[in-house]
């Protein structure tokens, strides 16, 4: 394949392409690090306004990035109207809420799965908040990642937490809004070290399916053992219609919060290729992307920069395969024609392509360059001090 | 805890320690070993009356292995009534029918995934020839562990593949008699490399669930991957009914086939205590326990013993965690007493009382001893001469 | 093996049990957590003189626990000799010295291995303060773990920072006094995401080799990769001398730093088994014990108890391994015999017998319950009230 | 980056990429397989003579892979002066020898690493008749990758067999000659399953630094833990002047013995980046490179010559990074800039430009399609019918 311009591209997939979107987290733009040390940044947002002033941002350069998650209670604000107000001011709107039910003492042992029957019913309080907030932002999606599990064996019993789970959630869902959903997120380990009450999405999967059709399993790519084929779980998710939300970031250990495409670009390309084959980036599809990482070391608008054109690149590639010439290869058994399909469209250069694309939105086909000499960063670092920098973790 | 004895049981605990009995694979008995080689023993059995025979030992010694699994074709004879007939001389029946759909060429690229509809189709028969065994021979259970996958992305689609093995499925599914059921196994890799059409729980659920109540999951330990909790799986699947069987081995790194028990002791407790507080160890449970072994160095008829009375001695520690006082310390939050209670019932020293129930059975204290003072290695040594000795890849 | 009583053992191995002595880190008595939440507990020590006293407590239950390691800069004192004193007034001493060299916003590329020769002289002096630390409070080892290394690929150089490493400890070692050593220890990850400039026991022995005698590895078990065989590592680096110390704890899936034997109690037999093959249990072997743990969600004094305790029982079991019978098994290539005397000591319950052996010493057989009866954390939740809690990470 | 053609090559990168040469194993041409099936192949060499014709076809279509790794005794053959005539008429020449001593029934319990002292010495004469084999066809490299270790612990003594290796492997250096070193494979687990006697490469090094100046250690990408960053290792042994040979494969899981950069071409890519920064692409390195792979279910003469252009392909990105601009990146902390600078180089569709220099060096410059269109499958499938194929377990 010599390399691709626009016009390599099906009409089809260039509306697929031009219509993608990518939600931002806005955690991502605080500071954030490991349990030994957080370093700060000049110019890191002290609040929920300077950190959507800063989406706003990668969506200017980007052109697709126009949503941003809250995570509740870092993200609270007096007036909710007036959040979102700010927020179409600048382009963007507010996306999925996420409910934080970890940092609060009470919940050492647990939120929803808590032994503690008024602590349960706190952490489903806590959610209802965030429906409330969803309602008055505009958000349809209540994203629920638990912290929740176990440090020692013994320590609480797996299968009635598992029971306290399925009741707490119930209690959610039962106050979810004609328009609203809510997806479950699953996480092989950490904080919790012995045992975690949503490991895998077998266990998201039942409880949506326990829940009913407005409950769906959000996959984070950290969030699996080692060797995990992620690919093989989102198109089982599509099969069953259960694929809520795909947050992206990258990992060679553990959940490194990484750059998505940082780690594994091919295993970016793969998933993106199952997505494509699914159906699934049709914006009409149910299922919203979003990043979900931490800039620990590296400046966080340009690693959110970053994130997009890597999606974006993996996405082009994606769609450049040869769907047609694959499937007869893999009707005939012809494992090496069949794979070599696959790499050609991954060993092809498409950033010009996407420059192209960009241009005819009337973008810079550069975005990082762009909007490192817009002199943004220079700005924020001179004029955001004093105050309380936002972090990852408060 | 003093040294236990066996009056240290309730008696709901002795019935379910002396009622517990362990599945025997009739490939133990075979020769088995790595993709590098297999190396042979003498006296290793020639054909399936002789690993029958072999069995017989483990289970007289025991007292807890009344049942051996076929692998089909592997252990096919002409006459299914003589070989029951047999089995019941020597005191043991048949158990589960494994089918194997990898050996042949025209399993290359799969069997009931295979995107070549005849080799499906033969796929399906030849689990409709394991149906016709179980009829022939009393089995109820059909065992189905598939090495169907891909070693590189784009061989075939994930997707596709999945909508093949549902209808594969349900046409097997659809022959099952009233008694019979279809148990599936899961396995994370090997022998496919890239994908595994079934590579965990979640995918052998959603295809059980699709097809109906006569079909479960089966869990075997060492098809994981690594630091996966399994417990967890044990209590997830308990939870909505559909464990219907539990591999015993272990392992240190992938699929091992060791000794269980053998690799982390400490594990199998934990699982045997989940089994124990899901109330699975009832026979009535509708959990099959089999061993899923293979012994490459060590002797076979020693090493299944081993097996045995590693599983009898993980279980009657499970037997002996006070859960009473466990469910107090859980309760308060008390994550050191909670686990020190669980941990108190597996550093106890329960041989002392598994020799009193076994003498209290009429059998040896030690199964080992007496199987090796027997006599009957030397035995089949001297006898088994000439012929070709069965093994587990033929 | 019927439950062993103290005369089970060899005057020997009654000798080296002991004799044992397991060193305690100051900040295993700190509030402690994840990068998600630190938990606080009433009656943490606000200062270096009460993590001593909450240290004492261990060594009085337990007597095998008569040192304490700090950790600088978190444990500085205005007066080395008077916290010296005090210790010893406890019936304590001061352990090895840690550097912390990661706290620091000049560390956030790293401290000896940094690109800015600046920062790494920075780094370098800060480990000549805890030589001096060490020559104050009759210290021997300077025990140094970085958490130096990288995020993304193409951060740094990989190659050059280990150069720069290689002159870093060059400029330490140089100024170690004459009863001095350095121990280097290795991580595979966290908290750098993509390399970590020490991952592993080869390359902290290869730097070891070139400073010198005194330069030795640190193995924490917690440091590997899943499935990684430590005890084969104990052995390796035994063999050639060079095994410095020994950090316990217990991991189920990264660096969790639980209790040691709280995850695979099996694995610590089989550790405590080479050391104790390996001649390495001898208060002269040069092998410091030290735990190395985190208490998040227990309470910190019983958790060092426990991990005592712990240890003890492995060791206990190690050293009823009848050595002469496994020797003997082995030559005979007798696979289940061999591992069947291990598992026979393993099997075995010492508890008894080290109930004994405290009692000969004048202690209470059983530390844990001694301790909780004894009011002390009852005590210093109520006296210990205002300041600033110490905790792990500050 | 544009898309690079030749002339984007420095002079000195130009050398390096038309002088690179990637020796091929003579049992990637045989049939191999799993546990539990080898599946045939029509054509498949039935003597290491029609081993050699194929290789040689690898050869002719990339000009990139002119020696071929013998294995003893799978490639015995009566005349080595013959089989080294008909290797020179090819084209082609003997690469390293690589010993077997794990497929005779003497070698169940190790070879090299055995407790019986005349088992070791015939492993050791068996390594021996490897050095004759070298003398007369003119290879320099004995490899030698060992299937010791043990599969329960306990089984034998961890200890004492490494001191048995390091006295077998004393006998057989003793013996090279002057222009022959030895070069000592390493490998995390497999067959071995509890303990192997050469997992990592610290231990592979421990060894050749004893031994002396002509030992060094092989890297094979398959034979780590899961998460290992094999680049360190690479930059690491370059480092100390130990990196004898690199084994390219790839690998989702285990040892999986796929094409190379199937399973992560972005890892393959940066370790050649390292092989480049450190200077081992020269051929006067003294690192070998070779592929030592299994082609299970594809072609196998395709499946090499895939594996030579992948690895081209990566080679031809790392000569493509701008290393002036990346080391000021790194000076100045830029993470995401120094990030952003290899990844151009990764992201660059280098097809064309090797195209090119194919065509300047008198190839296709496409050398799949021009083999394919060759006829030579065909023929060796109708002419190679009869007799026993050769496999890679036999």
């Amino acid at each position: 394949m010599s390399t691709p311009t626009l016009s390599s591209l099906t009409p089809e997939a260039r509306r697929l392409l031009e219509s993608q979107n990518i939600e931002l987290p806005s955690w991502a733009f605080g500071n954030s690090g490991t349990r030994f040390k957080v370093f700060g940044t000049p110019g890191t947002p002290r609040d929920p306004y300077e950190k959507l002033a800063d989406a706003a941002q990668v969506h200017q350069y980007t052109g697709a990035a126009s949503k941003v998650s809250l995570h509740i209670p870092w993200d609270l604000v007096d007036d909710w109207a007036d959040l979102r107000r700010y927020a179409e001011d600048l382009g963007i709107e507010i996306g999925a809420i996420n409910s934080n039910v970890f940092q609060d003492d009470d919940y050492k042992y647990g939120s929803l799965c808590n032994p503690d029957k008024a602590i349960r019913r706190k952490a489903v309080d806590a959610h209802r908040r965030c429906l409330d907030i969803m309602s008055a932002t505009g958000s349809t999606d209540l994203k629920i990642w638990l912290a929740d599990g176990t440090n020692y064996p013994g320590q609480d019993s797996i299968r009635e937490r598992q029971d306290r789970l399925a009741e707490s959630l119930q209690q959610i869902y039962a106050d979810l809004g004609p328009d609203q959903r809510l997806i479950l997120e699953y996480k092989f380990f950490e904080p919790a070290m012995y045992h975690t009450d949503v490991p895998d999405w077998g266990t998201s999967l039942l409880h949506c399916l326990a829940l009913g059709d407005k409950a769906s399993v959000v996959l984070d790519t950290g969030h699996h053992a080692p060797g995990t084929n992620i690919e093989f779980i989102v198109a089982q998710l599509l099969r069953v219609g259960r694929l809520g939300a795909f947050d992206f970031n990258s990992r060679f250990y553990a959940d490194d919060d990484l750059i998505v495409g940082a780690a594994d670009p091919f295993q970016l390309f793969r998933i993106m290729n199952e997505i494509v084959a699914g159906g699934a980036l049709d914006p009409d599809s149910g299922v919203a992307f979003v990043l979900d990482q931490c800039h620990n070391l590296e400046a966080k608008i340009p690693g959110e920069i970053r994130s997009i054109t890597n999606v974006q690149e993996a996405t082009a590639k994606a769609l450049l395969v040869d769907r047609v010439a694959l499937a007869q290869a893999q009707r005939n058994g012809d494992v090496l024609g069949a794979n070599g399909i696959l790499m050609d469209a991954y060993n092809t250069d498409v950033r010009p392509l996407l420059g192209e694309l960009r241009e005819s939105q009337g973008l810079a086909p550069d975005p990082m360059a762009a909007f490192l000499a817009s002199g943004y960063l220079e700005r924020i670092s001179a004029e955001r001090v004093g105050g309380q920098q936002a972090s990852w973790a408060a």
